[in-house]
Formats: C-alpha cells, structure tokens, sequence
C-alpha cells in the first residue's frame, strides 16, 4: 500500500455529497481495489452551515475553491459546482496550474473551455477526467476513449437528458400536454434553474459537443452543435408519431460526414421498438457505433447522487491506478478543428400540419413537396371537428434545405392554418 | 512517439485475422491515441498455407505458440487459440514467465485456470487482459474493473451466448421445435464443434464466472456455476411465456448473498417488455448493479471479427497507454474464496406439466403445491385435443428446494403425463 490520495472537493451538492459518502463508507474496498487510500483533505461549498448528512468535521474547509484547488494536501480537485465559467473555471486552471489532476462532472465548462483546459492540463503533465459529465452512471467516455480505442467510430447518438425523456415519455403515458408535464417536471425538482439548458436541448448539446470530439478526433466545438429543444413538440405529435410505430426523443447525434462534423441535437422520431425508442423517464442511454464493433448501446440512469458519484469515483480510481488517458482520447495538440457540416445528412422526416378544410388544399400541398423533390412515403389526415384538418406525412429520405424550400412555399399556398412542425426520423 | 508495442499473435481465425487488420488498417490512428506504434511481430497458427485474406508476409511465423510466447520480439502475446488446457494454457504461462503481458479471448482458459494465472502474472510484474472473452464487442470487463470501480457490487446478470439467444429467438418469430432451429444454426455455423458448450451453457457459464469474480472480489469458482442449457425448452414453453408476457432467455445471474456466491446460468422468464426480454437474436446484453450506479444496461454484438478485434484492441490501446487495471479488479492475493450459495435466492416459477384428462387431477396437483407452502399467482389449462391437459402455472416466490419436492410429489400422484418443467422467473 502506497501514499494515500488526496482529495479537494469543491461543491456539496448531490454529487460532492454522494463522493463523500462513498469514500467513507468504502475506503477498504476501494483501497483493495485501487492500492491507495482515498482521502478527502479538504472541501469548499456556498454554505458551510447546511447539513447535508455526511461528516465533514475531519476535512478542513475552504471558502474559496480556487485556495482548495491549490492545497498542498490536495492531489486531485475535484469540481463539481457547475457553470461554464467563473469559479468552476478559476479553480480548475488554478488546479491544473498546481500541478494537481481535476476530475469533474462540469459539461459546460468543457463544452466551452474543453480545448484550452486540455492544453493547461498537458502542459502541467496532468489530466481532466470527465465521466461524470456525461450520461449521470453510464462509463460511456471510458467506453469511447478505452474500450473502442481500436475503432474508427462512425456515429454516435444518446438520450442524454433525463428530464427531457421524462417530460415526452410522461407526455405520452399520461396524455397530457406539454405545459402541463413541463409544470410537473418543475414542482418535482426535475428542471435546472434556468429551464431552457434543459428543454432547449443546451445541457444535452454540451455532452454531445464532449462525446464528438472524443470520438471523432477533433477539437470540441459545442458553437456548431445544431440545436433545437422540445418545446414546440405537442400531444398531438406524440399521439401521431405513436400511431405509425414512432417515439419522439430529444436526440443527440453526431457524425464524420465528407461534408463535415455534423451535431445535432433535436427532437426525433425513432422506431418505437428500438431501444431508443422504448427508453422511458430520467433513464439515459448512448448509442457507440465504430467501424470494428457495429453498435454497442448503454443505457442508465442519467443522473442522481449514487450514479454521479459513481461516475466520478471512477474517475478518481482510474487516477489512484496510474491510468491517464488522453483528456479526448488523445494529445490536445492533435485535435484536429473538425469543419462544422453545413447540412445534416438526408433523412426521411415527420410533417404535421393543418389544412384548412376547403377542396383541393391537400392536393396544393402535396404537389408543392413534388416539386420540390420530396416524396411521400405515408400520409395521414385525421377526422376532425373544426374548419381545420391535421395531416401527417412522412417523407422519403429528403435533403432538409429541400424540405425547408417546400415548407416555405406551402405556406405561400394559403391553405395552411398555423406552422407547419417537421421533425427528423433518424435511423436508429 | 515512443517505442513501438510489439505483438505476437496465436491462433488466425476469424479473431485473429480481425486483429491484423485493424493494426494494418489503422496504424496512424492507433499511434494518435496511444502514443505507440502497434506492430505485429510474429504470428502462429495451425495451418500456414491458409489463405485469411491478410498479408502475413513481413511477420516471422512460429508453427509452436510457446515458441512465439517467449520470443524476444514480442511485448504483448495475444492468444486467441482457446481451449482450456493444452497450447493456450502453455504458450499463456511461457509468456508471463517471459515477462509478456497476455491479451486473450479465452473464456474456458480463464474460469478453469484465472486465479493460478493471475497469480503468474503478478509474480511477473505483468498482466492479463479479457476483455474479448466476455460479450464480444461489449467493453464490459472494463466497465466493471474500472468505471464502476467505486460501486459494491450487487448483482449481475447477461445473456451472453448469442447461438442460444439465436435459438430461442428463432423458435418465437418462425414457431419452430427446438430441434429444427437448433439444425439451422448448426448449418449456419453458429455452434461450437461440441454444441453443448454452447447450448449447455457451458461457454456463457465461463463468462458468468470472470465477471463474477471481477465483481465480487472472488476467485474464479466455475464449478460453482449452476449449469442448465436449452436442450429442454420447447416450442410450447415459448408459447406460453409469451402468452403471459415473458420471454425465456439463458440467462446468467450472480450475486452475493448471505448464504454465499450465487451463481447460476439457466433458460429464465424474463418480462417481454424489459431490455433483456427484447433482445433479439446474436445480440449480447450484461447488466451491472452497484449500490452506487444502481443499473447500467450494456448491449452489443456478441461475437464476429469486427466486434470481437474492437475487444482485443481495446486491451492492446490499453497495454500501450500502460493501463494495468488488476486482472479481476484487485490483486490476485486479495481474492477471496466465496463459498457457494446452497440454494438459488427465492423466486417465482414458471411450472408446465401434463395433466391426464381425468375428474381432480388438477385439484390434486394445486393441493400438492399448496402442501408444500407454494402459493399460485397464476395457472392456465389449455384446450387439447388427446388425452393429457397442458397446465401452466406462475408460482409466487419461493425456495427452489420447496418446488423441487412439490414436484417430486406431483410426480406421485400418478396424474402427469411425462416430467413437469421448471423455469425461474427472474427478477430484471
């Protein structure tokens, strides 16, 4: 048995709280397993009064995370108070700059700051680990960066946003509108303080623009992840997706194309027999795809104090045993600036919209897609009780700069009442 | 850019050949990510003459594994050979004894010999990796030894032998016997030259007892697995738990318990709607439970070229980034001998049996059972056409021990027509 490990940990929250739990509860096992006590010198929060139910009377406490970041009783900081800059960022550097290793469960710092931070850490011979960042429990970055390192990967894909999946599969269960789930998810604690990194796809976009770079060599880059959150999906889009064998999913995807890195994050249709499209509630699931392996799926919780905590333990283990993988999987400096995909790959897509209910408006609109080169895989119009008629279509595999195009000029049409909603079905 | 990791491959079937083509495919990648070249030396195989559809030329051939294992040229021997006993377990010990780390895909090698070659290996200051011998492409022993590494472990369970998930599978979506599937499969060349490795659950119940051991801090204790193959479930058996929303699955499960180790392979219901339930065909699934992670779910191919080299790679990247995770999760010493659980923990049973059509058969069986202490959830007599009822009854839990007599006295009552067939309802 060597020196122990030394642990800074800075935010109290679930996480930080569930890390000291386990480092208490487990040191033996974790010893065995790693060869090294774990130790927790010191820990800095908002409040030092709270009572979050663990012991901290045996760490010494600091105010300022950047002062813990640079102990000399620390080996590694561990940050997990969040935000993409301001103290999260001081301390990290400040970490880094130290000498120590920083694990951290931070996405939105790396989603900004991933590039130079792996830089600072290289220089100092130090690293960042991140597992903790992305999927809640799932060792998907270890997955990526470890156990696929003999793969060219092709495609990634996650449901990386538990609330969002919660929000559209309670939609679906309980039949109710989107308001109302959205006003639910928020008297359960389900939403972040500003709800739109949540619903508008930002949190998820963050660990997509992570798990891109990872995978595909490239420096990360969350500016060119194409965003689009769930807030204008309604119960009628579930209802009719559901009908034709789909499930609507916030859907994260990314893909080396001749055209470019392409990133999107937005809600799509998948086959509701998928297993994408049978995951329900806060549970997230990634999708690893290589040109070796096909396609390795893992799927867990998403979020919480034991799976977080979790994931950063594992973090801290890897560290305790010597293992250093490069931040991205590999050296910063051979990250290459990947060129942003001007456009997504084609795909069949779901169209919703109203027609008013006056003779020959169907035919406009579906010779309008025609000319505009789309095809029409299935149509549906729906009975209805007003001046209105809904119509689904589903496309065959269209360009959406053509899908676009049409949309713009069916709405020259005058037949259309409200917005059309296109929504991508990405083959899953 | 260091020195470069040499490797000695044994054995050039499908594995084997996957392995040079990806170190010859992607040898700039491999460097980037690791910092190494990664060469192949020598290799050795049974035939030479054989055409694989690779370029051997610039490798030095060896006709004796043990040869290659102990070459001077070689850092990493990587055995893909199997076999329990014989060359594998040789040429694997002359190379540890050389101060070779071993990657092997060997599941029979390990549960019979893993705790004497862990040794070896630390003695030697060198290690062996496994990844490919457990799931296929799944980087499941990863996930375990490292990324759930702060987890006790609760319990784990997987399908992990794709012939039978085939088998069973097929017998649903086509209606066919058992007997008939199982001739396809052979004709396709899913089964191993003795099929009852595969469909005796001998090859899955290999991989039950290396993850058992990794998660459980345990040797590795095969004879302790409780065996029992797919030879008996029939058509009907298929039916009827689909009928009551099962599926049946060989499914391996372990878990500490009070009473010791449990482990046990054997066909099981699982519900239709779970993940384990949908997966469909060649597919693996594992399931990891930690009472920090709660469940991670992990699924891919389980076996193939591409899947099972993406495995052995992954161990080689890690070899070469100087990743040397304990070979079970903690050193070989600390491993302790977990006795076997005596009995399986209680659970519901599915119980099919004949009845002769006569007045109180039935009756005379639910006393039975009721005698026993074993209560029904639920039972279905089927219409028939001869002269024997099928019955199919769901139990609430109970000791197996207790079914187990209440079937011996069903047995008795001389009113089943042929054996009564008990499967385990597994808790998923």
């Amino acid at each position: 048995m060597t020196a122990p490990l030394r642990l800074g940990i800075a935010g109290l929250g679930t996480v930080g709280t569930g890390v000291v739990r386990i480092i208490q509860d487990k040191a033996d096992l974790l010893a065995a397993r790693c060869g090294h006590r774990i130790e927790i010198s010191a820990v800095s929060a908002r409040s030092r009064a709270k009572d979050r139910g663990v012991d901290l009377s045996a760490y010494a406490w600091e105010d300022d995370p950047v002062a813990l970041a640079r102990r000399d009783d620390v080996d590694i900081f561990v940050e997990l108070m969040g935000g993409s800059d301001g103290p999260a960022k001081a301390a990290t550097e400040a970490a880094l700059a130290a000498g120590k290793d920083v694990v951290t469960a931070n996405k939105a710092l790396l989603a900004h700051h991933g590039q130079a931070l792996a830089r600072a850490a290289e220089e100092s011979g130090r690293t960042i680990r991140f597992e903790a960042a992305v999927a809640g429990g799932i060792p998907v970055v270890k997955a990526l960066t470890e156990g696929l390192a003999g793969n060219g990967m092709t495609r990634i894909m996650g449901v990386m946003n538990g609330t969002c999946n919660y929000i559209l599969t309670r939609m679906q269960s309980a039949g109710l509108p989107y308001e109302e789930v959205f006003a639910e998810a928020d008297a359960l604690g389900f939403l972040e303080a500003d709800p739109e990194l949540d619903v508008g796809g930002i949190d998820a976009g963050h660990k997509l623009a992570l798990l891109a770079a990872t995978a595909f060599g490239a420096q990360v880059d969350f500016d060119a992840v194409e965003l689009q959150g769930i807030g204008e999906i309604t119960i009628e889009d579930i209802h009719a997706a559901a009908d034709m064998g789909y499930r609507i999913k916030l859907l994260g995807v990314a893909q080396m194309t001749d055209r470019g890195l392409e990133q999107r994050m937005s809600p799509c249709l998948v086959p509701a027999s998928s297993p994408l499209g049978q995951l329900e509630g806060g549970t997230n699931m990634v999708v690893l795809e290589g040109d070796a392996v096909e396609q390795i799926v893992l799927r867990g919780p998403g979020a919480g104090e034991g799976p977080t905590a979790s994931a950063v333990m594992g973090d801290v283990m890897d560290l305790a045993r010597g293992i250093r993988t490069p931040i991205f999987g590999q050296p910063a400096a051979t990250l290459e600036k990947r060129p942003a995909a001007a456009s997504a790959t084609p795909a069949p897509y779901y169209l919703r919209f109203s027609l008013l209910d006056k003779p020959g408006a169907l035919a406009k609109v579906a010779s309008t897609l025609g000319d505009a080169g789309i095809s029409i895989n299935r149509m549906r119009q729906y009975g209805h009780a007003d001046s209105s008629a809904p119509v689904l279509i589903v496309t065959h595999k269209t360009a959406r700069s053509d899908l676009k195009s049409a949309i713009e000029a069916m709405e020259e049409l005058g037949v259309l009442v409200g917005n059309p909603v296109a929504l991508r079905i990405e083959d899953v």
